[in-house]
């Protein structure tokens, strides 16, 4: 039976049709419309045109920000100027279909469960390091969804008392320390510091910033600043999974997004610091790590499947 | 259909016959023997003891400690010194019945959840403040295990990046700024320091320890420094309950152990510090909160219920 | 949610838009087309044209026939010309939606199972009376499908050994005892032999036919040969639900179709024969009787909301 | 996990130590007491004298008669002058662990579906031909047990409409004409009449009866009258075999009891009955044939997976 998942960015809307098995069988993308209604228009002129003669069975639509436990109102969203906005029925109406919503990031990290990274285990924590962070639990083979609708928000656990002030209104969060823009920030501070030699000086803009396209290519070529960067956002990761293990003590921390393709310079460090910050470390299992293995297509591939599953 | 449990605890054995609404018909109690096999024995007399002329169910062990995911072996116990310890093995040997283990805290929160505090929630934490702290999820209407078992260690998540050491190996352990042991703490601490009056100063022993008896009395009679003390408590639970929310979402928190004795005058600076912790606060669902009403037979009740549910 | 309910008769195909509770909030009806393409497009348009602005869920669809175990092929229709007519993916293809076939009475006895007169028991079985005898088995809670799909063929159960030919290839067959022809049928013999008074003889065509209507008055008058006939058709469905008993245990028998109109003038004589056929009468809990209350409608319900619980 | 199956027969009670693949580890067999409560105290004794130093999960009890819906009460027995027992209670009560009654023959049907005959497939009708006859069905993988407790009689659907009289107060029942009994029956009806040869004849005793091991020599040595006697009842059987189809749509019968010690012998004639009397013969899929693999121990080793299953 075929599923169609939607994908819903801060600047693209990606759609796909996906096969039981998880493959996307055919696919599109549009820009994200501001307007609320707008964008409701395009996701289900979008659905329409991937299904045309298809026999599909249910629809599911991932987007940031706090679903409700119902999963047809999105309570807040951070990209899209959103409050207590009852999408599910609004798509419902213009595509005639049942539709599920998800967290984007409980979306991939269902995708990489079913078919990715994760497909071995049945305890899983997955944390998308894009921008910010976006964090998914898998629990017995069941997505953590919460009481509310609103759990698995591991990007503002708090890592740091009176630390870094985070968009959230609190202060401290993860998602300050370990993320795309925590790795950006920390590179600039190095930068500014002089330590660890002049590369990141020497590629940083007049406003200080460190492009991602230097930085990578300094991470390759082993430049010292940038390793530095680099472990301190690995061990501020690590460190929150020792915490992440015991709460929720998966098998496997899968770990996605832009930063995660770094592969194993990032996961090196983490499994070092997870170590270190483990309670019971010695006494206990320990979990396994790996990087996601789906891509930007695990949101879109996760709520297809979690649709097919709901209605 | 009845079901035994038993709670061992460092230093008793309480045990009972538990019914089907978790009302308990008869009780034991013994000391708790060091040697794990003077242990078992004692545990086998206890049911035998219990079952006499009863049709029993299932036989359930709660203990303090890392309990594997099949249920069956203590891999590391505080209070009595196991390791890889065969536990349901060597009482199922003994009893003749089916036997399933289960961490204490877990049990407890599992108790509350079906039959005290919790009974009208699907998502809780249940947070036991003893000595240390125990704690336990139920996550949709079913305990968190965890993919090794040893899940929901509340008291384990740390509160403060390099803080006060902790029994476990780590440092900044909740439980190092939210227990019995701690609110000692910081009683001894404010009694030291002077600030607040003398009421702690009176009361502290040569040692410059505030006994429990003596710190109940001056916090019912509001003393200043007794009052601060549980305010530092209160704080610091309440601030890792914004995470806890994060991460797991619950709808209710329920708050046991000794110290929950509190009552109210616990639970209003909770409420309070989890208000300044929480991520988004203002644009989603908050939980409540709730003392635990089954006092110290929450374990023992609970894990009767379980051992029911699993064989 | 809603689904759509699609019946196809050997005269006219019936569809309606079905309500979680069972109503019927919008419905269609067209002359059956011979040609089975023409059917399935006929099907298809009647399902757009009652989707319209609608959010569906399901569709089904209930035909008269052998329905494979997968529910989706007509291994063997008797209106239709079919055999191993692939309809649901026919279906799918012009629907975009998924299909699910079930079985016409096994269609209407889910229906009373559910919303009718059925809805208190577990255990249930379903006779229909019209032309000829459908039948359908509900065990604890679930519809009996048969390893092969085609289960409940209750009108085809042995009840005279070497009795009248039947068009299933067999003889005795209940359906030639008990139904709508088996009624008219006794009536001609009834008055050609005489017996009984005059009143049927009366009203019979040329062709020694009793029209129904004028059976319906003559039954409705008292006339003794109507009721002989009656009671000669209660006799053979009442044995035979003593073996039905016997096989399924059922708490409740529900009896519908055209000559359930008959109402308790049927079931009395029903309950008599079955407690003269039941295999340990009186030491055994016997099962009650009662007349169908959804009509011609079950099978659409029946089927609408089978469809709602298979995708 | 171990458990205990007991079968309670006319003669004598069979008891084993059942393990999760239905081999049986420990068996013990005792006379049949005729007072109930020395019935219970025997089953009892039975039961601790198996269990000893075992880790045993639940207790089954098989035994002839009607046992109401929930497991615990036996209606009324043949064999043993019971009516409204509580037999589950006087056992529990005996035992100190959950027990669980089954019919004996729908034990012996779960017995041959999870370990014998049928355990490739999921709808099952199991026909054990003893003295008498006794009934199973297991559709879609799960035992009819029916909605008072007492379906899957198959012995007692009428064969004949009129036909010989049977001990549950009916006549014309498929016992009377398919079991041991009959089988009897017919070979002294054969002897007496002088028709196909004198092999009968000369081996029944003065009261006219054809015993057992003689039949079965005759059988062997191709005697035509023995032959006559064993198309008779397999033509019965077979017949009604085609009912059963219709009703039950299995994708198996599994043929076990003395009887089926007759094998191929007995199967090809049914097989050929059964063709004769299936509706829609030609347009349907059609069941095998099988004979029972578990013996005697079937009713046993089912009865003891079911009690792991229900407790």
């Amino acid at each position: 039976m075929l599923n169609v998942g939607i994908d819903i960015g801060g600047t693209k809307i990606a759609g796909g049709i996906v096969d039981p098995d998880g493959a996307i069988l055919d696919r599109r993308r549009v820009p994200t419309p501001s307007d609320p209604q707008a964008l409701a228009d395009a996701v289900a002129a979008m659905v329409a045109d991937l299904v045309t003669d298809r026999v599909v069975h249910a629809v599911g639509v991932a987007a940031a920000g706090f679903i409700d436990a119902s999963r047809s109102v999105i309570l807040h969203a951070p990209n899209i100027d959103w409050t207590d906005e009852p999408l599910r029925d609004e798509l419902e109406r213009r595509i005639g279909r049942p539709v599920t919503l998800e967290n984007d990031a409980n979306a991939a990290g269902w995708g990489e469960y079913r078919f990715g990274a994760g497909r071995e285990v049945r305890d899983m924590v997955m944390i998308t390091l894009g921008t910010g962070v976006g964090g998914a639990a898998i629990i017995d083979g069941e997505l953590l969804v919460g009481g509310n609708g609103i759990g698995g928000e591991l990007g503002h656990i708090r890592f740091e008392r009176g630390g870094r002030p985070c968009g959230c209104g609190q202060n401290g969060c993860l998602e300050q320390y370990a993320s795309g823009r925590a790795l950006q920030r920390e590179a600039a501070e190095i930068a500014a510091s002089g330590a660890f030699g002049a590369g990141l000086a020497e590629v940083r803009t007049a406003e200080g910033i460190v492009p991602a396209a230097a930085m990578e290519a300094l991470i390759a070529a082993g430049d010292a600043g940038a390793l530095e960067a680099v472990h301190r956002v690995a061990t501020a990761l690590g460190e929150a999974c020792g915490g992440f293990q015991a709460v929720l003590d998966p098998g496997l921390f899968v770990i996605g997004g832009g930063v995660a393709d770094l592969g194993e310079r990032l996961l090196s460090p983490v499994r070092e610091a997870y170590a270190t910050a483990l309670p019971g470390y010695g006494e206990r299992p320990i979990a396994s790590f790996a990087i996601a293995t789906l891509g930007n297509d695990a949101g879109l591939i996760g709520v297809a499947d979690l649709a097919g599953g709901r209605v």
